[in-house]
């Protein structure tokens, strides 16, 4: 490529490198006495954290924009997530923050979704794997596992040292987890083992996890219990973790497939109590509430993202897109509903920390703020015009990855059924 | 009508009279140890509530169940407002509450907002009579007057005695009270008196009146002054308020014009000190803030309606509608919007109190809350198929409110520009 | 009221006479030399309309502008139809259009729902009052009444001497008429006689009705069977016809219930062959296919009433409303889907008289189409601003007619279901 | 990877080849008697097709799915386009198909759009390869071009030996091609030439084009004009067109800029008439119409992949996804736009040909039909779940596609604004 072109691909076409977005502390400009409309934060939701929450989401938002930024775009290109990242967020303390000891930081619910937050301002699938660790299973073993478990797996779990994955999902069942197929029965040779076989499928991490909390129905009670497979004990053959290749979204996380077949666990890597579906669905409660304030980030990414590009953007007598009615509602809507999203969020976590909160309260954050962060990043997507197709602009990824978290933990429309069932007391499944 | 007739109409036809839908505290079943969904009250607002502003909204819910509610449908079918409802709100300390002192309560921004939803639970007619007289015109008195005009006017209308209107809007300038016609000059013979003159429309409670804030222009200046025009010494032909009828909505609320002519008003009855859209955007402020509570009463009593509707109508098979899919998803799309709405306003209630709530952060309540009132209610309407059209439902005349309710105090367009100016700093109203 | 008030009212306050919206012909000034673009027929529908449809739609229309649309307002307000619209529309050979012979005009499916169109330009009642009789009754009695039955019915209803209404639906099985009630069995007394006992309700027409198309459980096959009751030869006591009061919407049309106690009614005047749903179903389908083009009128005077206001209205700096980008695009969305429901309706005629339309092809138009008149006039309406809310305006009838033709002669969501197993090939009603 | 995984991914994980959807023509069973409803063709379109333009629809939609199909995923994973296809096409005398002469088949602008539709159906950014070099260079160069020039182009590219690319939109111009920066001015060195200067982008073919239709400024009277740059003949440094990567959609097809810096271009090789936007603006509406009914082949696709994922998909006991009602509905909501979408494009090619088409009419089309077909893909995707995230199952692909359609040859946005002053009178651009 000639120099003449290089110069142009940069100045000419506009195409920008993937700069960080203006520091999240700009305000508008004060009026005379009045206090100040903040279009980053619309309803002032700061003013219900505590300096506590602040500075952990100050923290972690630094970290995503100086060390997840920069190279979430090639990362997102070549499907490739670097291991490395959770022993980064580790050594921050933003691994499975919200446990008591265990070399945890023990911090409020809220804090906690808000390094989610942080971290899918960057990218969802960043938000992602690092859910799959704190929430799906280290709050797992937080939650149900033996007192030996938790010791062994959380402080290095906590550090990133090792790497979590959470098997549940099966090929053949979605949404509906209870027709699972995977059994555990005693081993044929090995004494005081198990013996797991079946398949899971679109599995975060599961493809770098050195430990892996698979659910699998108990041959002797037709339950559903919780074990923790470690690869490294794993015979050949026994485990395959193969990666689930060339996805349309959350590229920048690796999914995978488990496959048992005949592996052997140890008694005492099953959860000791829990049984049936509140095992799983304890995780994902958890886990679903993070993304309820995680895609909150990606949704004001795009919107700060969209507002700098109709700023910048000049058309038809030199006017920048900002000053079209059809451009500024589009920023109306999606800085309400990040708003009202986000009000939501912070009201269900502090229930939770008072033991108020019911599922179905999470299905209706879970549900809502996925959905709105959805359609209005895609509405947010129109105002770059031609130039979203181009992956520099930031856009179209935060496009992509959110329809997958629609999707994932409780499709909407799965959730919408949760909720017509609590409300009206009616079920609608079938 | 023969008497065959009459009970089939009432039995066969499944039309029932306008009954109270169930108590508000009826909640689902509780799970044996968890905390339970409460469908009327999905993320638990009432947790952030004080004991007061309970006491309060059941105070303001139960007067607006047995008082309100049992002659909505006639006083809508008839276009008519019985004037004694001010009286018997006034009577229960439910006007002006959020002003102390002048005999009224002097309780919380979020406490006001609750006896607006109480009331709007049963008609926003009725909602609008009460939010012009409390929140635009004693509002209006609190902020704005000078000690003799609180004095002589708080007092009487805390007691719902005095009735006020508020004059704002002309008749060819709705969302651009910039302006205004209506003219204030020295009078051509009466020393120590302006001479009023111009036309206001679409003034709820103008009629019935007894005093009406009016903004002029103020000759002497050009700019926009208040003054409160007391219908009973008015001279024969200088204040004419002539109802406006057969009206599409609101039809249990009065509205009228204003017409003005040379009518002579007392320099004492000036605005001391406000100049300029400052002082009637800061009345409009509050009624806003009013409404964005207010029509989240409406919307809940649409889902309450809605739903018990569902479950009593069954169709093939003898399955209630409440077990079809289409139904529940409306259903839960109606009650997440209301419970996020209701949070965002009791988050901005809380702001104000503070002196940290900005108008945008109005604009965008008060747009959101009445848009998804609007659609929500409309959607539910669909629930009761062809019975919708008959007004004993008590559905179709919420829909028919809430279009108004999105169109007054700042048509929605209207406020996506205010948020667009604000989240952008370029504005495109024009 | 004073004099100065009155002529305040109609010139201050812009509230105008229910004027006629500008000729239909009107075109936008065509360029130099290409076509011009004609926002009354987007896409030029006109092309594909014969001589003689374009022709019976000239006077339809010449009719409705001139004869309903004066007396639409007050009926609409009174709950009042004048039986003397169908002798008036008899008179111009617009009832019963598309039958051969019997004093009916036998002009083709699509010249038909042209006359519908026309009649809907001015108000869904007025036209449903047209359907009853037109493709409900006379479409009835053509298509399954015996030779004796046309001929004593025909040519009297088509000059709007007698009046029919159909009587299908039941309190309790709106959407679903398998499940009748209303039975026809031998007459206790009366040889050659069957006796008819049950209940009808939302039967547009039934107060004023001659002939009543009553559809009844035959007892002795327990098969659905048509019947023509003739009132007035029914004893007294055995059919008792009261209106409905109160409506939301379809004011400008009578509906009311059907009492048959023991009602007599000769053998001969059932249908004599068809049997089971097929009989009131193809009824509908009729029905159905005129509703699709009819709320095409609604949609299009709701069209030309917004644009009309846009041009007129001045806002900010003195800029007609139509300037705005949010005004321009809910016009170009109403005008999209005005074009695109009427070419579709139109194929389906077209089809109709090949004998090649499906009833699937018919819950697709209707449902479609009633959806987005509805809808387009809602947004349509929100340009009113706050005179929307006056019925002078004539957008707020539209709205609320247009709900109903959403929820009558199946809902869009039962049409939805048609639709989806039609898909498919799964039914899920149940 | 061991033999087990590859097993079992391709059988467990229920992943499929990408597999040719079912035949066009199976119909639903027919009934008895009447016509069958066909729900690949719901409005029967094809009763409006001409024997010919059926024959054609065939042939382009056999090599769509016999030669494109299969290649399709590779491509778009690589981001590579096969210059062959444009020759396959040409075989097939797909390509600049409605032009009379030169080697082309001359048919109706109807069978025009078929062919786009077959190859859209397969992918958007093959159907975008071959309007560009159809409808954008080849329609361009017979609607404006100089006897020589089309003799000496039109034949090499109908056979696919010639490739076209359409050079107008700027890097800072995207909706506003008036203020187009690229100049022409008299060669400085060699007599007989222009010397071009200036920069394109997001020009599709670009990086492979041997004919670039360049739209400049004639320097001498500041109007556009339409040049043919011939790659092979321009000296070393005067033509660049790099190709642009890391595109979010339309992956299979090729995208770049054009830099031209005092390329020499013969005066020969200019449009000898046609100046200023008209130019350009008459092959974008040739364009515009093929895109209109061309994204109805990638909905369909859609439709037919989502509807056989939902009736091979079980969820809880058994039931098929396609036995709920939130999926049906999904289902008869895109049905309904592809049969109502198709009747319009239809409509507006046979008024083409008739010279009775405008411009707004091509532009309702176009924003309607990429608007549906894109917001429907959306919704379809859904049914999909987790799955929808693998490019096997073929659908992500068209919603990433059709993002694109809806912002190129003009916005949405820009769209709605042209209808709006169509419709007004009133232009609303700035």
């Amino acid at each position: 490529m000639s120099l003449l072109v290089c110069r142009t691909l940069r100045q000419a076409s506009g195409l920008r490198p993937t700069a960080k977005i203006q520091p999240r502390s700009v305000r508008a400009a004060s009026t005379a006495a009045g206090p100040a409309f903040d279009w980053t934060d619309p309803l002032a939701s700061k003013s219900i954290l505590t300096e506590d929450e602040l500075a952990i989401a100050e923290t972690a938002e630094r970290y995503s924009q100086e060390q997840l930024l920069p190279r979430v775009l090639q990362a997102y290109r070549d499907e490739h997530y670097d291991p490395k990242i959770l022993e980064e967020m580790g050594d921050l303390g933003l691994l499975g923050a919200t446990i008591e000891g265990y070399g945890c930081a023990g911090v409020s619910t809220v804090a906690g979704a808000l390094i989610t937050r942080a971290v899918e301002r960057v990218d969802s699938g960043y938000r992602s794997g690092m859910s799959v660790q704190s929430s799906l299973v280290m709050g797992g073993i937080y939650e149900h596992g033996s007192q030996e478990q938790k010791e062994k797996h959380l402080p290095l779990m906590a550090r990133g040292k090792s790497i979590g994955a959470f098997g549940l999902t099966e090929p053949n069942h979605g949404s509906d987890p209870g027709s699972m197929e995977t059994v555990a029965k005693p081993h044929p040779t090995k004494t005081g083992y198990f013996s797991l076989s079946g398949s899971k499928t679109w599995i975060t991490n599961s493809p770098i996890a050195d430990v892996l909390l698979v659910w699998a129905k108990l041959q002797s009670t037709g339950k559903i219990r919780g074990f923790l497979v470690e690869r490294s004990v794993c015979p050949p053959g026994t485990l395959e973790t193969p990666a689930i290749k060339n996805k349309n979204g959350l590229r920048a996380s690796i999914t995978g497939m488990i496959h048992l077949d005949g592996c052997p666990v140890p008694e005492a890597n099953m959860f000791p109590e829990v049984e049936g579906l509140r095992g799983p669905f304890s995780c994902l409660n958890s886990a679903r509430y993070g993304i309820s304030l995680g895609v909150m980030g990606a949704l004001e990414d795009a919107i700060a993202r969209a507002r700098e590009y109709a700023l910048e953007r000049k058309q038809f007598k030199g006017n920048p897109l900002a000053k079209y009615q059809l451009i500024q509602k589009k920023l109306a809507d999606a800085a309400t509903d990040a708003a009202y999203g986000t009000l939501a969020a912070i009201q269900v976590g502090r229930l939770k920390d008072q033991g108020l909160a019911t599922p179905e309260m999470i299905s209706m954050i879970k549900r809502r703020n996925c959905d709105v962060a959805l359609s209005n990043a895609r509405v947010l997507q129109e105002i770059f015009g031609g130039n979203a197709v181009s992956d520099e602009y930031m856009i179209g990824r935060h496009v992509a990855n959110l329809f997958v978290t629609q999707t994932y933990e409780g499709q909407s429309d799965i959730h919408s059924l949760i909720l017509g069932r609590a409300i009206t007391g009616v079920q609608a499944f079938a």
